[in-house]
């Protein structure tokens, strides 16, 4: 097949809704393609004069009665998350914790809430953190985890669910990108079949935006930003969740004797929230809302599209296969290529390319072209100077060995 | 008794080794009396310009590199508190997390380190995200609270504490200062009561600074600041926390199947570091460090001393009493004193006098000095303020509704 040329991405780019979107981050350098929002989103325009005025107005000067205003903000900022990112209602989300540390909250409280059954269904792909803290939580209690081993590339499907599924099952929990090949995961069939044998869902949404996840990628809120929640408000009474913390409490300020969970979602809070990565959540979280997800997702799955047809053309005859699913329908935000030297591609693109993906362990190069600020110019290019740099024997000039790629 | 003048503040002031720190954080308003550093302290001057540099810079320019830098960070700076503040050997201290999820993950930790012992020692007036994590643990296991009583204005003492203390003891948890009387506990000699006992210690330093404590104290790392964690070095292998995130594993990139701890203190990291907060954490440990620890605790001895010498003159007349230890070697740096009307003098200080303390329930109306930047003239002219408010009855105008009050 042939390749689409430099000119249908200039086309794509005139048309694209999203494109004032770019002009809302900040791009030191215009040349250096960066393909890793997926992994740190960029800084919107707007942060920098939000910390400068938590930092130097409301800390500096306000002191402790900045409180007044602080902490409210990880339950309002999470319903604008909630509403404008995961359609869900009012007092469902906190911003707080990380993506780790709720997810455990939230495995533990799902536990107790289906008391007799100790089985957590889940794949063996799933991201790390979810594996080890499931490993955890197995490793001192009688609890079992049931793996399933979906597609490498496709992800589990629901029949690969299903066939997990009996009366033992307290907690299916999956994410819905796959952190590897970006395949998506069913949800709302999983969701529902998981639900019709009586266990309860946890969604790892870290990948995608739209349970716990993360707002550092495509929510653009820092190295590092605070994580969300979501627990349908149905359910947050009989999820007993373990880190009791002070800001958790009914009544925090009475310092009680004892712990007595506050209503609504504040029961998941944890410990005092930490305000500047709330703030810098706030202004991703608001320029993500404006763009809307539904754009958002439009265009990510048009950017993906566009990738996979250049390495179609261009990559695979230099040892390039596809390791994401090749329905747009059923990928996230990015794609990985697979190739035997796919940790010196991913050296090479930074050091020699000016392009950055990551690696994914073993064989994946990663690229990510966030949706709200990544051109489909940017897109072409990047895919023209892999080739270039493969292509060239550029590649034998890499330093094979293997050093930290984040 | 006779009050000092101000003339003796003065001199104070003048003699104060510490004086040149006021300026090296930020005061926009020299009117207003804070006594809550003990709460949130004050911003570095050399702050915004860090988080400036972390997020214009860094964040925009390098992007995901930019993690290079950064993932260090959390270890690094925990080496500078450790050696410079808590007198710490390298690799002991890690800057991470709330407190509060700090102090779960060694509690579970410690309990698995003492297999056979069920009992955990703590005291009725530990600071509530401590007692609330420990009944959360007690109600999911076979776990038992062995709850002291210590003086209500001492503290817990050390035959309190041993008292308690047999064979089935796990772990003695407590708080070095007492969150509302400021009461130290004599860790020396309960350490080794506890260790001889065969029991670990676990010590929360959140109103000191000196195993798990808070930044946005005494450290000035700002509101909601990260925490950190302090675990001896032969002990570290053997506290199996149960928050096992991908950051905490041996080979965090290679995110392979079975969580395997990485060496050192870097097994009780969890999720992704809040680098905002990491970066303004090390600003304000950088500031302690240089002001050293030895004169910040003779200073806050000699500021609290004082405060308990004005308070003696004029309060006690006015029906407040002292509620924090008289020795000041038994004191933390905050002074709690107790009136029947606590909530309207601490609402009336901060709306009428600018003057800001704070509140803790019952009844006690807490001062905390902070030794980095408190004048004793401002200690003077806050407890001149203070009896004017009650001597005046100005207090009787003050709504006696309760609200929020950090």
């Amino acid at each position: 097949m042939t390749a689409p040329s430099r000119a249908e991405a200039e086309a794509l780019d005139r048309a694209d809704e999203l494109a004032p979107f770019r002009d809302r981050v900040v791009i030191t350098d215009p040349d250096l393609l960066y393909m890793d929002g997926n992994s740190l989103g960029r800084l919107p325009v707007a942060t920098p004069e939000r910390l400068r005025r938590l930092v130097e107005r409301e800390w500096a000067g306000d002191l402790v009665s900045g409180w007044d205003g602080w902490i409210d903000l990880p339950v309002t900022v999470g319903d604008v998350l909630g509403a404008t990112m995961l359609g869900a209602a009012p007092g469902q989300v906190a911003i707080c914790d990380s993506t780790s540390v709720n997810f455990y909250k939230l495995v533990v409280g799902a536990l107790g809430a289906r008391p007799g059954r100790r089985v957590i269904v889940t794949d063996r792909d799933n991201f790390p953190t979810d594996r080890y803290l499931l490993e955890s939580i197995a490793s001192r209690s009688d609890v079992e985890i049931r793996w399933i081993q979906g597609d490498p590339v496709e992800g589990p499907s629901l029949a690969d669910v299903v066939a997990a599924l009996d009366e033992r099952v307290a907690l299916v929990t999956l994410s819905h990108v796959a952190y590897r090949s970006g395949a998506l995961a069913d949800m709302r069939a999983i969701s529902a079949a998981a639900h019709d044998a009586g266990a309860l869902v946890l969604w790892d949404l870290s990948h995608a935006v739209g349970a716990v996840g993360c707002t550092y990628k495509y929510l653009n809120s820092g190295p590092g930003g605070p994580a969300f929640l979501y627990v349908r408000e149905g359910l947050q009474e009989s999820l007993d969740q373990p880190l009791w913390g002070w800001m958790g409490q009914r009544d925090q300020f009475e310092m009680g004797p004892t712990y007595v969970p506050a209503p609504g979602i504040r029961r998941f809070l944890v410990g005092t929230p930490p305000m500047l990565g709330v703030a810098a959540a706030e202004e991703g979280i608001r320029l993500a809302a404006e763009a809307g997800i539904h754009r958002l997702r439009a265009k990510g799955m048009a950017l993906t599209s566009f990738l996979v047809d250049l390495a179609d053309a261009w990559l695979e005859p230099l040892g390039f296969s596809l390791a994401s699913p090749r329905d747009p329908a059923r990928r996230g935000s990015h794609v990985g290529l697979r190739h035997d030297d796919a940790w010196r591609v991913c050296r090479g693109a930074i050091e020699r390319a000016r392009v950055v993906p990551d690696f994914r362990t073993p064989d994946v190069v990663r690229f990510g072209p966030a949706p709200l600020y990544t051109r489909f110019t940017e897109v072409w290019d990047a895919m023209d100077r892999v080739r270039d740099l493969v292509a060239s024997g550029a590649l034998e000039t890499v330093a094979p060995d293997r050093a930290k790629v984040t």
